[in-house]
């Protein structure tokens, strides 16, 4: 398809997508005149994949290019391709504070009891102690058993979630799922969790 | 408390208390002298929320003006602070696509199935049509029941999360305890998700 249907099929602008080939973002069509190229389906799901980056997923260019260079790398093995696009998809501002590497050597050592399987560079790792020093500095006296429902939780759904990527047949398919889930599907559970808050929250302090 | 010490207490610079106190985003202290004032624990606590609001939140400050409003609110039941909390905490861009409405009124029927007691204003109708749009812009032919999964374990934590607020015996200490239960644990909950996804991904892929 030409430049234009690439456009019409996916609702992105022309001059973005041009921006995005400029940028590297997308590769190039191949080309059929001096000022022309062709671009397939391939290109239109990348377009979307940016679009969905950006857009849902609040990514600045840099992050995405992040990304789409970690799912570009076919030559590494699957875990370490979904830990390179997780680091690239970090959007929290790191906290800076000198009470954080205490909080960590916590929340690590509470990780350890988990037994989850894991390495030790994920930058969730510094989310997580972020979160115990903020309820500390709030007054809760708290540990991060605090965060033992939160884990079972999650250790549910990623467990679903990574069977469905290993079902994929082509790796590519897989690491996209993987992204896609924890863009989308990150978004999709904030906005349960506040909906189900506002459920729980008006049954119990009486709105019909 | 001098306001030197309720820099040190909390953590956070002069200048910034300064700015704070000039943004009204904490009350004055009890004039003491024509330069000097006394601050207590309830400044404290607000500087402490405002801080991870900022930090942890990563909120605007015209956000947490909207969220120290609805939280200085007494007048109001409390779920309804609640949901002027939860609007205020809103931090996605909205998504702007043609395609919106539809999707909002199939997310919207789907949500009537759950049963969930809910207003119909909640700006996390549309970040879950959103989410659902995305999947479809990527390709996945897929209806709201994609999110069944997520929608129970939200179900589940904000069930344990109002019975938290509910025991809460000043009104002021359960709105509190939302909105850090918002930002806070929310960010905890992403952490998690994505160290969970790490084990799950090592440990069906194969690394040790």
């Amino acid at each position: 398809m030409r430049i234009s249907e690439l456009s019409r099929a996916s609702g992105v602008p022309i001059p973005t997508i041009k921006y995005y080939l400029r940028e590297g973002l997308l590769p190039g069509g191949e080309r059929t005149a001096r000022n022309q190229a062709n671009y397939d389906d391939r290109h239109l799901r990348r377009v979307h994949l940016v679009r969905v980056l950006v857009e849902v997923g609040g990514l600045s260019l840099e992050a995405v290019r992040s990304v789409l260079d970690a799912l570009d790398r076919s030559d590494v093995p699957l875990h370490e391709t979904l830990a390179a696009a997780h680091t690239a998809l970090r959007r929290e501002t790191p906290v800076r504070d000198d009470a954080l590497p205490l909080a960590r050597s916590e929340t690590d050592a509470w990780l350890e009891t988990l037994g989850w399987n894991l390495a030790g560079a994920n930058p969730a790792r510094d989310d997580l102690a972020a979160a115990l020093l903020a309820l500390r500095q709030l007054g809760w006296r708290v540990g991060p058993e605090v965060f033992d429902r939160y884990a079972r939780h999650a250790d549910a759904l990623a467990d679903a979630e990574l069977a469905y990527v290993a079902e994929q047949e082509e790796p590519m398919a897989a690491v996209e799922a993987t992204v896609i889930g924890t863009v989308v599907f990150e978004r999709a559970l904030i906005a349960l969790r506040r909906l189900a808050q506002e459920h729980h929250s008006r049954t119990r302090f009486g709105a019909r």
